[in-house]
């Protein structure tokens, strides 16, 4: 599951990207460099500095600009994760020890505090104030995405508009300024960055629905760590609540899920897993991540013609792309 | 222990800021809501804003532009705090409940992730690329500051040069860019700046040494926790390192402190309060807390004759203003 192959051409811009990640997140303190150098060797898709290169690529000018871009809202990334699995007492990422697990819940915090300070720093390298207003937002709304998250735990009477407003602030919108701030940082006119704002949001919305179903479907060989975790913390996801509209399904579903609650995420969640992935859930919630997909071609269509369109349909249809 | 009555002049704008806080952290999301509300409400002596519109006044100009970084830079403090508290696991502060303790650690992360969020918003608000690179340097530094806090828990060989280093990246250097960001915001020439800088960090420096004292000679009512939170979580500071320098007290205090660290910080900390406060380590502290007070006094002596200069010293007199 890695985009290089799909994108070679980028290879030489990912590579400098990698690089100067590391010299961002180089500390003086040795325990910093450790948890840093970790997060970084436990690698990802990097799929926000792709969009961002690719994205850039609409403007033509200023790469230096564009880098510095990819190289923060990966760092924004990083550091939201390793608040995310604090939060989620998760001890493996990519199956990877995480930093709360390796080192302690109190590393982990000011490890996340640290990098996203380190990305700030990165920003502000490029002195174009509007870049800094649309992050700044973005942050304030990932923040409300992620509080959010906790208010709606186990929170089996959610409607499916509250999980998409809540994956749209928590995964969405960083995409979505991947690809605009990508745009602006290269010059590219408002129409072309909106237009790309628009393609990333709905990739990131079904990136998020994807993800919500792998963990639900996903072996513990591509997941790194057992099916069900998000029932497990109280996540309650898009394949979830349409299970829990099925009569047959709502009543066995819902307690399964109240044993998980009860006994603090320690019970096993396999059966209720596996209701899930009876019932159809898991088809419906395919169904919507496969419309954001062509919503996001359709904002693709209307932009120039250039080669980087292709590669940016090729990620649209990957992050959709059944791996269980 | 406020500062309102020293600063009647500044009422106004202080009113005005504890406004601009207060719609700065409106969230739509009631949760949020309370927990920030909460935490402005819980006050704190507002040293930071009033740094900064003191010094605004040396460049006289932007009012507006002033207030938005007292407000971003207090917000900034406030989330520093929030994820103190997880850190050091703290129930009590200013005689209120944390967020940790009134809710839990994980809404304590997001808040904090989102107060700071919100700051950085505000700032954004200048369209000050020179204010938005300071910051975000101080940012890098203050969380290299917290690591290296716990880091050095319970290390009771370091030395004193490592204390200074720590508190000057934890505490310092936020007051010395409150001071210097206010004059920049204000217009003032990059000497004042740099004086102001000067003056706030070493006011910084005297006012952390001087709380430092306080959490070992300060009553339970002062404090709103019991003395000794600090060796209680393994944080040896300058009367302790001081009082491990004598011969007669060293062994004692490192058995006590050695008993603390065994108990996981649950052992009483008043015996090892006691020898610490015996010892010659409390005045010595004093005494380097006065010299960083006539360093500040020393740079404000050559900042231009304003009546705010009589103010600032003041401030800086009243930081280690004995309250014990």
């Amino acid at each position: 599951m890695n985009l290089y192959s799909l994108l070679s051409s980028l290879k030489s811009d990912l590579k400098a990207i990698e690089e100067q990640m590391a010299r961002a997140v180089e500390a003086d303190l040795p325990l910093l460099r450790e948890t840093s150098q970790h997060l970084l060797k436990a690698g990802g898709k990097r799929i926000r500095p792709i969009l961002v290169l690719l994205s850039g690529k609409f403007g033509g000018q200023n790469p230096e600009a564009v880098h510095k871009v990819a190289v923060a809202l990966e760092l924004i990334h990083m550091a939201s994760l390793v608040h995310d699995d604090v939060i989620d007492d998760a001890d493996m990422r990519r199956g990877q020890l995480t930093v709360k697990s390796k080192w302690d819940n109190r590393i982990a915090m000011y490890t996340g505090d640290y990098i996203y300070a380190k990305a700030l720093m990165v920003i502000t390298e490029l002195d174009n104030p509007r870049i800094h207003r649309i992050l700044s937002g973005a942050l304030v709304q990932m923040s409300l995405g992620e509080m959010e998250q906790i208010r709606d735990f186990f929170n089996v009477r959610q409607t499916v508009r509250r999980y998409l407003l809540r994956i749209r602030r928590k995964t969405a919108l960083l995409i979505a300024i991947s690809c605009e701030l990508g745009a602006i940082a290269a010059g590219a006119s408002p129409s072309v960055s909106s237009l790309l704002y628009r393609f990333g949001y709905n990739v990131g919305m079904a990136f998020q629905i994807a993800d919500d179903i792998l963990d639900l479907c996903g072996t513990k060989e591509i997941l790194g760590k057992p099916p069900g975790s998000d029932l497990r913390q109280g996540n309650i996801t898009l394949p979830v609540l349409y299970a829990l509209q099925e009569e047959a399904v709502r009543g066995p579903l819902l307690e399964r899920i109240a044993e998980i609650q009860k006994s603090g995420g320690e019970a096993d969640s396999s059966a209720a897993v596996q209701l899930v992935r009876e019932s159809g859930g898991i088809a419906r919630a395919e169904a919507l991540a496969d419309k954001y997909v062509a919503k996001a071609l359709k904002a693709l269509a209307q932009l120039p013609d250039l080669p980087e369109k292709k590669n940016l349909e090729e990620i649209a249809r990957f992050v959709v792309r059944r791996s269980y």
